[in-house]
């Protein structure tokens, strides 16, 4: 994704009452702090622009969601559209998720969706894909016992690599495909993020799983 | 829907694992006796041949489906499918919704899906109408607080009269469109049933409402 650095991003931010700052205060206390109610909740790391969760968000009343996303200028976007439609289910984070385990406790979270997030190509940096086993763990302390991952991306290099990682896992393929919008099952029903909008309109497979706890 | 008299379709509904015969016998024990965890329960009333509810199901481990259908001879391709792919979170139920109170205790279902349901052109039979003020009564009663209704039709008659029921209801409108496929938000992650493939590939608009209760 492109950035730009747009002025006084951080301090609009700041104002925004849909963007938790501070989320390490509230480990564990999502639900009693937070959304004041029992309803799963389901995460998304790297949220973009939104479109996704906030489809989600509209259309699911009864689950909670929270957004992670590391850059300013493009959380802002995100906050724009959240504060037109207002949605109480849905809250952000400027964050990075490498603090993942400091924001959420012991199984808080039922649901984490990651989309498209960066391939970090180099293998030095292979700590730092949000598939890897380094982020599988943290996932796994923030899950609940039923709690799934789905992941999606265009990226066949980052797909097989996160294949490999899940041996090192707690987790298994619930379901899996490496063509996610001519699959029948999975296929049903994909929200599209804007990224996969752009990029499938050039007619290259998404890659796609559903993980469970074993 | 055009029936046809399928021989031993009774005989064969009998036999599947995947029905649960005598739902009578089950309310309020749906999660204990039968799931055997605690997941929300998600009903679709009219569930056809299931390409809706197999998709959710496959979809979505950490909640259960139940799909009830009144025909013998349109169930029986849903059992089929279910034979292969053996979803765990999914039960089949072949009987009548009027019956809905006797199969749910009180708060056991967190979602309702009515999907092209029979628009019961005639006046005298405005009460089997599955969003008529009778129904929404019903599900009042199965549905959790935060529960939800999501409703689909392609009969525009159908959906004015839904509209108006409503007002005689426990239930208030959460989102709403007059074309669903082209709603950004709604219309994001849409599942499609096999009647509304063929049915938009003509162009028509899909109307849906998400109620929840007041």
């Amino acid at each position: 994704m492109r950035l730009r650095n747009v002025p006084h991003a951080r301090e609009f931010i700041a104002e925004s009452p849909f963007v938790v700052h501070e989320p390490e205060t509230l480990a564990g206390k999502w639900a009693s702090d937070v959304f004041q109610n029992d309803h799963p909740i389901h995460l998304e790391i790297g949220t973009g622009k939104g479109r996704f969760i906030m489809a989600l968000a509209a259309q699911n009343p009864d689950i909670n969601y929270i957004g992670i996303e590391k850059y300013s200028s493009v959380l802002l976007r995100l906050i724009q559209k959240q504060e037109e439609q207002q949605l109480e289910n849905l809250r952000l984070i400027r964050g990075d998720a490498q603090m993942l385990k400091s924001f959420f406790g012991p199984a808080e979270i039922a649901r984490i969706y990651l989309n498209f997030s960066d391939p970090w190509p180099k293998d030095r940096h292979a700590m730092r894909r949000l598939p890897s086993r380094e982020f599988l763990s943290r996932y796994d302390y923030v899950l609940t016992k039923d709690g799934t991952i789905e992941f999606k991306t265009d990226q066949q290099p980052l797909f097989d690599f996160a294949l490999e990682e899940l041996k090192e896992s707690a987790f298994q393929i619930r379901a899996m495909t490496r063509d996610l919008h001519a699959d029948e099952v999975l296929g049903e029903g994909n929200i599209m993020t804007e990224y996969e909008e752009r990029f499938s309109a050039l007619g290259n497979p998404i890659y796609k799983y559903i993980l469970e706890k074993r």
